[in-house]
């Protein structure tokens, strides 16, 4: 059993990568580059039958820090 | 017009971001996690029209690693 775990900052949260990639693009020439938003993505082989329950405790523990990231799950 | 890139290090990469991980979960009680594989996601707010060949370039010149990463890019 495969998981995907998108981690990526809550909106309002101040991304200085972000802001560093689109200075950079800019930098190369690239044109209309608006805001840029780096995040996380994890992908963990679990046992099967692991509850879904498990993945958010595994990503409110460790993986995520939810007072400034959002998570999103996708079981592939 | 949103694009997100997916960025994960090659198959046969060695993963060091992963392994902690892994070891991580492990230390904290969560049984049955195999091979982790951490990567990044970015998204770009980009113009209206944004050729995909631009993104792709946006890709090899900057945002990946072509020789030890691939990258996906998602219209959103």
């Amino acid at each position: 059993m495969k998981a995907r775990l998108t981690i990526t900052l809550k909106s309002g949260v101040l991304d200085p990568q972000g802001r560093a990639i689109q200075a950079a693009l800019g930098g190369l020439g690239f044109d209309g580059v608006g805001d840029v938003r780096a995040g996380k993505v994890i992908e963990l082989e679990l046992a099967e039958g692991t509850p879904p329950e498990t993945i958010d405790a595994m990503c409110r523990q460790l993986l995520a820090n939810t007072v400034m990231e959002n998570y999103r799950v996708e079981l592939l």
